[in-house]
């Protein structure tokens, strides 16, 4: 009997699902399953971070009814998904993970541990004084679902948290987008979250740069063109902003592209998603989803 | 009229203290007073950072009956301190931007920024899987003040903890020291915040980082000597634990010290105090004392 399903992990390693689950198993690292072998598939798991090699295969699947994601982001799988296909991402998987790198990229820029590292490999001691995250205030924009995981551990450490979305939501402290030139300059961090869409491109341009406060420190754990790189490396080379980039615009980073050495930026390869705590909540992700498909139930569609 | 009180920062500076307060004010920076204008200093507090210029001082001051430190620590302290003279130490104080210190200290080692911050420096994106807080065993010992509030910050990341103090406290789930042994070998990360005592002096031994599991991490933001160094550079050097300190012993580490490049340590140069959070929380603790002073009131005398 052709496989129904086409997924990163074994049924036996998702754990939960009925014995009799027809799965193929492709992690995006080996060959792909010959195009026999897929004919029957309906529902099918990109395997993560493994796009490039997964996204071409959705044109070999005759019977594909569902495209399930590993990832928050669809911007780039959006387009390879034919009409008629449901595409479900996954909202939720990554809120631990990615809330706490935004959580840690804040804490790591105000508290000078790129600094310290490097004063530690020239064997120097050198006390000072950093900005603390206490009485800061953290603006945080696109509040939806890792937005809230942030704002719950920002909750604790003294600081005050400004919520900003496409559309305002009172009854959560949500303010509008359109409020934004208003709320910056008085923002000591501003935290991106929003997904990557024509209107979010390049939100983050001179004039959005130029409305941040002296000395304030721009995160951005969304998409990399969210943010205008061309005017942020301005704004960061007269050292009046500082940044903390988890993604950027191109990505990756070519070697000799001057935002690696900007002053004030810190830079990881966009490591949100990958971390010990995806494999446990990918599974549970993958194994809630396949049994809504096998009991007929509505998909958690996600965005 | 002579000066009652010996001060870090001026009255006004302070705020909400009487007009007529007699205080001198001296920060540890200039000339300190002369023994003529201190005759009559019955309260005196320690301008912070600078005890190693103002413990001397305090043998100089006849109608002593009271220092208070701008620190949480008292063990320089209290050799110093007469009998009869009453010592009071910050307790709370350093409450917020410690723990967030702990919290950055945590996040950074396991998330890979020190590493991370490398790579940036060589223009080298390279993706990788780190260690996530969440899912992750938080051992916390010394579970006071800067413990609670340590505990609270934590608290939404998904981690779980667990409380060791020198007393078993069963109804806020704090163990006592006497389970250690047993409480050890399942912490992911251990949290170091004992006061420096003789008993807590190379508590962190060669016994204790060997119940410690494979690949875990040690954070010391208490005191240097609460660890043992070269117990921990022994098991630094074997990479099967992982350090983070921002206290050492010796303090501060000699440029030549084999801990700044052992592998797998982080370290910060004491700034677990030192942040923005400091000067707003030292004066309010100051304003609530010598108001407490003024009014005959108990102090508040912390520990």
């Amino acid at each position: 009997m052709s496989a129904r399903y086409l997924l990163p992990y074994s049924p036996d390693d998702i754990g939960g699902l009925p014995a009799h689950l027809h799965a193929l198993v492709w992690d995006g690292v080996g060959p792909a399953p010959s195009q026999d072998a897929v004919r029957g598939v309906e529902f099918f798991c990109l395997p993560y971070m493994r796009h490039a090699v997964a996204l071409p295969l959705i044109a070999d699947l005759p019977s594909l009814r569902v495209v399930q994601t590993l990832t928050a982001g669809m911007d780039d799988v959006l387009p390879h998904v034919p009409a008629g296909v449901l595409a479900c991402n996954a909202r939720g998987l990554h809120d631990a993970s990615t809330a706490e790198l935004a959580v840690t990229l804040i804490l790591a820029s105000l508290r000078g541990i790129p600094h310290f590292t490097r004063l530690q490999d020239q064997g120097r001691w050198q006390q000072e004084f950093h900005p603390s995250l206490a009485d800061r205030r953290v603006l945080i924009l696109g509040y939806g679902s890792i937005g809230r995981a942030l704002a719950a551990r920002l909750e604790a450490f003294e600081c005050e948290i400004v919520r900003v979305a496409r559309r305002a939501r009172p009854e959560e402290q949500v303010h509008s987008t359109q409020e934004l030139a208003e709320l910056l300059p008085s923002a000591d961090v501003v935290v991106l979250l929003t997904p990557l869409t024509p209107e979010s491109r390049h939100l983050v341009d001179a004039n959005f740069l130029s409305r941040m406060k002296n000395g304030a420190l721009l995160v951005n754990v969304a998409r990399g063109p969210v943010v205008d790189t061309e005017a942020l490396l301005a704004e960061l080379a007269t050292q009046r902003l500082r940044a903390a980039l988890d993604v950027t615009d191109p990505e990756p980073l070519p070697a000799d592209h001057p935002l690696w050495h900007a002053p004030g930026v810190l830079i990881t390869p966009h490591v949100g998603g990958p971390s010990s705590a995806f494999l446990p909540r990918a599974k549970r992700l993958l194994r809630e989803q396949v049994l809504r498909y096998e009991n007929g139930d509505p998909l958690a569609t996600g965005r």
